[in-house]
């Protein structure tokens, strides 16, 4: 087994006997292979329904190195990302990902997981409602940044 | 101009002004019309790739409330949430979601948000590298965590 990984796992076993939150661990390592952060899932501890194990240690690590870009790191996470997750990794320019349980057996005990994917895909259109109001309105902010060349991360 | 939307474009131009992060700001509120929370990006300020304007703002609701649900919550944001937001605010059960500019209008000024709605939907899979290992090795953790009728969030 990958040693990354097992610290990974032993974070989701060590989360969820805590009870700090669902069984999901995750460790973001540099290439040459030194630990920057471990972590595990941290919802019920925290009350915050972002604390993932991918989103802690993507968080803590850019706390450490002083940056909001990962470009040069590798994560390591005991379960298939999360479209939250996921997203939040391609947001901080990680190119690379393992994992090990999927979303199907995240579904089998109980995790949203994929009804958000079939969500993002077309599916389950009625999961919430999402309505665009007063685009004209708040346009002119967009337009001011890019006339102000703002850093784009 | 819907008066929370203003708020929420209020914030998006603070935060860009002041160099915290994109031009992106949200609102929750009650059913009752009370303000719960307002904020704006935060990314280039924290150091922290997920802090865009709704996770900032359903953290720190979150925290306001003492709960990691807010299925009785409505949140306004000045633009389209990307991906990552919009499993955020599914993870909190938030229900009811009004925005402003669209995903097309972030990607006008700089933001990768429709790149990542496509990565999502099957296309440029050449963005990240996500690769399964050690599935057998980990499926444990998930299997214990169902045996002990843990809290699902």
């Amino acid at each position: 087994m990958n040693k990354f990984m097992q610290i990974a796992k032993e974070c989701a076993q060590k989360g969820a006997h805590c009870g700090e939150g669902g069984p999901f661990g995750a460790v973001i390592v540099d290439k040459k292979g030194n630990i920057i952060t471990k972590g595990n899932n941290m919802v019920l501890a925290n009350n915050d329904p972002t604390a993932h194990a991918e989103v802690m240690v993507i968080r803590e690590s850019c706390k450490k190195l002083g940056t909001y870009d990962l470009s040069n790191y590798i994560l390591y996470t005991s379960c298939e990302p999360c479209p939250m997750c996921l997203s939040a990794i391609i947001w901080a320019n990680i190119k690379e990902v393992y994992y090990a349980c999927t979303r199907e057996d995240a579904g089998k005990i109980g995790f949203r997981d994929d009804i958000i994917y079939e969500y993002l895909e077309g599916k389950n259109k009625d999961l919430i409602k999402l309505q665009q109001i007063d685009r004209e309105e708040c346009i002119h902010a967009f337009k001011e940044y890019k006339e102000n060349n703002r850093i784009i991360y």
